[in-house]
């Protein structure tokens, strides 16, 4: 076989960056073309006379960044595709793209730990709701599967305080489809959101048109007289994230503001994202189970708590739009999958679910102390904040200093991730990917990567 | 065990009937509370002396109608819920509920029959999708998966002549979520649709806020000259809905809507429902596939092709719209199941989905071919219209005689249900879900009740 289109004579670095350079070139010229087979790793190889650990470093680059497709028993393909046509500014990740063979820590937000994974059990459901043949062949309920709403507004009760019937649940592919629908039910123009910002709603909301009117926080969150001053009546909040004191909004703040939805009649939306995964303390009631709480229109997910690869979330309306739902419920298609709904009741309704909330805050509890205190030692002056239900230590940087320091990091085998949001930029130091023993290795690393620059 | 909530010596009708009422008011005042075990059927009828077939018809009434809970190897539970309190106007089925075991024959349009199903070989997928262990602990593509993408735009392209790469493909959980994110991208304030209507999508418009103008239709669809007098610069169009002919919009008419899009600088949304599966004639390629048709959104899904529980379609967005897409695209969570969405890409990839194809074409030209004339033997003067990819014969009636209709139906044994749409109401009559040799039987029982009344 010739390897014509290889030149691994030029450029700087290691072999396997070479050959992976090498390679990209051939498929972007063409002389490797789309559907191609790749010769096997162990043929290359010994055609090559370099290292498996090269070839396989570079394969492995190039299937992250979509130019070789692996293909199990078969092999690796070219494809050709977006990736390689996409213009610089739409590349996915904005860090230079490094080998995840080159991390020995990840502390990325994207992952999660064997700890964080009910691998089996969740096979389990998935295969027995596969294997009920009425499930499968027949469609959906509009509003959610009634056995999963039914166990919803059960775990709801137990876990959010919140009292709701199977009938005022509706379920979708998450918050964003739940979120549209409300945004459509509604029908408002403008809406207010914590200065903070949510990158994912606001999406949605400047989809439908909606005027966003940011207001300022005190250290209890969304501040209400600014509130009553913006004249708006609909305002979204996410009473869990973390207030400036770094806890979730207090109940106080919480009463005031459902006062205010109350007396304008408003509506509040809710956003309780992963609002049970407290592990600094108890959790609070979600705001919709409050006296008064009918004003509030509740989304609860699951991002942290179940698969990464899963998306349900629910939505509890308030009566009016509730009333509303009702009257279009056969105009709008459930969008979650019908299966996983249904594994996702038995797993709830088998306490599964509160079973492995109480393992993961014990889990997370033990992981932030960790993280926190290695951070601390090593970083006495970074003001590092902890994003309880997000999992990570958000840490401030420049923007010039982002890739910079992700790459300083990456050289000590750690993979650190920045994050852009409402909050600025920042890197995001996730503990939910890595093992507890391994944290306060993996913060000593990032202390020689980064201490030495300053 | 005391029975003494069963009164079953009133009322009309067989014993089931009267034992099914006794146990509703029995669980409507309380008497049978939620989360309470029935009796098994075996004790009961052994305790009542009644036929087991009466008890199980009793129950299986009560859970159709979710009053009952059935739980494998468990029993029968008492469920409280939305259908006893729903208000009448909210009940989510317009007919009578008959005991589906009172049906011999189904022309209902939300079932499939047992040809019409790949089970063992979906399940299979979906099973190898769960197996792979990256796939279940990480998130999932916005954009889709790519491997899916890439299936689909070479599917695509075999069955509606589209050129697309698999970065112009976007997956969601079927068309609303499609609809929704590309009414967010286009911005606009007035979408043009065919004077049919199209409940489903018009309810995204409406959410959006946006007016819906709708336009008259030729016999060959949609009005080029409406739409150019009617000032919008967004179309929505289903080329694959039968026309007045009965055939899909010709391609000349396709033709001069793209000529408006191009003029005007317009979107055509290109809902192509089922347009692969034809039967009656060769499927005509994709407007999106067709000269200038940049300048069309194409809209594709699975709802007849792939298993009813099943929902995933996809989009191909016109340049202008894929740009702006692509800028907000991590602001966009993926809507469809990432296990299903990996299992399906498998099933095309394998060739099963094209394979399936040609046997559901045969299928369905044979069924209907044979409904069709069996209703025109049985009712010659009724004008019954095929809706060729929605599977079923469409009859108009009047609003006071589509109970009724169903109700003799049923007596005969036959269920037929009601349609309720932008045509207005008509009774359908499927046959997706009835096997090729029942069809004559089931339209004489049509005959019987029906024919007697006029």
């Amino acid at each position: 076989m010739a390897y014509d289109y290889l030149d691994v004579s030029g450029g700087e670095g290691p072999l396997y960056l070479k050959l992976y350079r090498s390679l990209k070139t051939a498929m972007e010229t063409g002389k490797l073309k789309h559907g191609e087979r790749m010769p096997s790793i162990r043929r290359f190889c010994e055609d090559l006379g370099v290292s498996r650990t090269t070839v396989e470093a570079a394969y492995q680059q190039l299937c992250v960044e979509g130019y070789l497709k692996s293909e199990p028993k078969k092999g690796y393909f070219v494809r050709s595709g977006e990736s390689h046509t996409l213009p610089e500014q739409h590349r996915p990740v904005p860090v230079p793209i490094l080998l995840a063979a080159k991390y020995r820590y990840n502390l990325g937000t994207d992952c999660v730990d064997a700890e964080n994974v009910d691998l089996t059990v969740w096979r389990r459901h998935v295969r027995e709701a596969l294997n009920r043949h009425e499930s499968v062949v027949s469609y959906g309920d509009h509003q959610g599967e009634p056995e999963l709403r039914e166990a919803l507004s059960r775990y709801a009760a137990r876990t959010r305080g919140l009292s709701v019937t199977p009938g005022e649940v509706v379920v979708g592919a998450g918050s964003q489809p739940l979120l549209s629908l409300l945004c459509g039910l509604a029908g408002k123009n403008r809406v207010a959101i914590d200065e903070r910002g949510f990158a994912q709603a606001e999406q949605i909301f400047r989809d439908f048109g909606m005027e966003i009117v940011p207001l300022p926080c005190d250290e209890n969150g969304l501040d209400p007289a600014a509130l009553r001053k913006s004249d708006v009546d609909l305002a979204y909040i996410s009473p869990s994230s973390p207030v400036k004191s770094g806890s979730a909004m207090p109940t106080s703040r919480r009463f005031e503001l459902i006062r205010w939805a109350q007396e304008r009649d408003g509506v509040l939306v809710e956003d309780d994202y992963n609002g049970e995964l407290r592990y600094r303390a108890r959790p609070i009631p979600a705001m919709r189970g409050m006296a008064g709480g009918s004003r509030v229109a509740y989304l609860g997910s699951f991002s942290k708590l179940l698969l990464p690869s899963v998306r349900i979330g629910y939505m509890v309306l308030p009566p009016e739009l509730l009333e509303r739902y009702r009257m279009r419920a056969r105009n709008y298609n459930q969008t979650a999958s019908k299966i996983e709904q249904l594994a996702l009741a038995d797993y709830i309704t088998s306490g599964q679910m509160e079973r492995r909330l109480r393992r993961l805050r014990k889990l997370y509890a033990t992981k932030s102390q960790a993280m926190g205190k290695c951070l601390s030692d090593i970083f006495p002056g970074i003001p590092f904040v902890l994003e309880e239900t997000a999992l990570y230590f958000r840490m401030p940087v420049q923007e010039e200093e982002a890739n910079h320091l992700c790459g300083l990091a990456a050289e000590q085998g750690v993979r650190v991730r920045p994050r852009q949001d409402g909050k600025g930029l920042s890197l995001a130091l996730s503990f939910s990917g890595i093992a507890l023993p391994d944290i306060p290795e993996a913060v000593r690393l990032l202390g020689l990567a980064w201490n030495k620059k300053g």
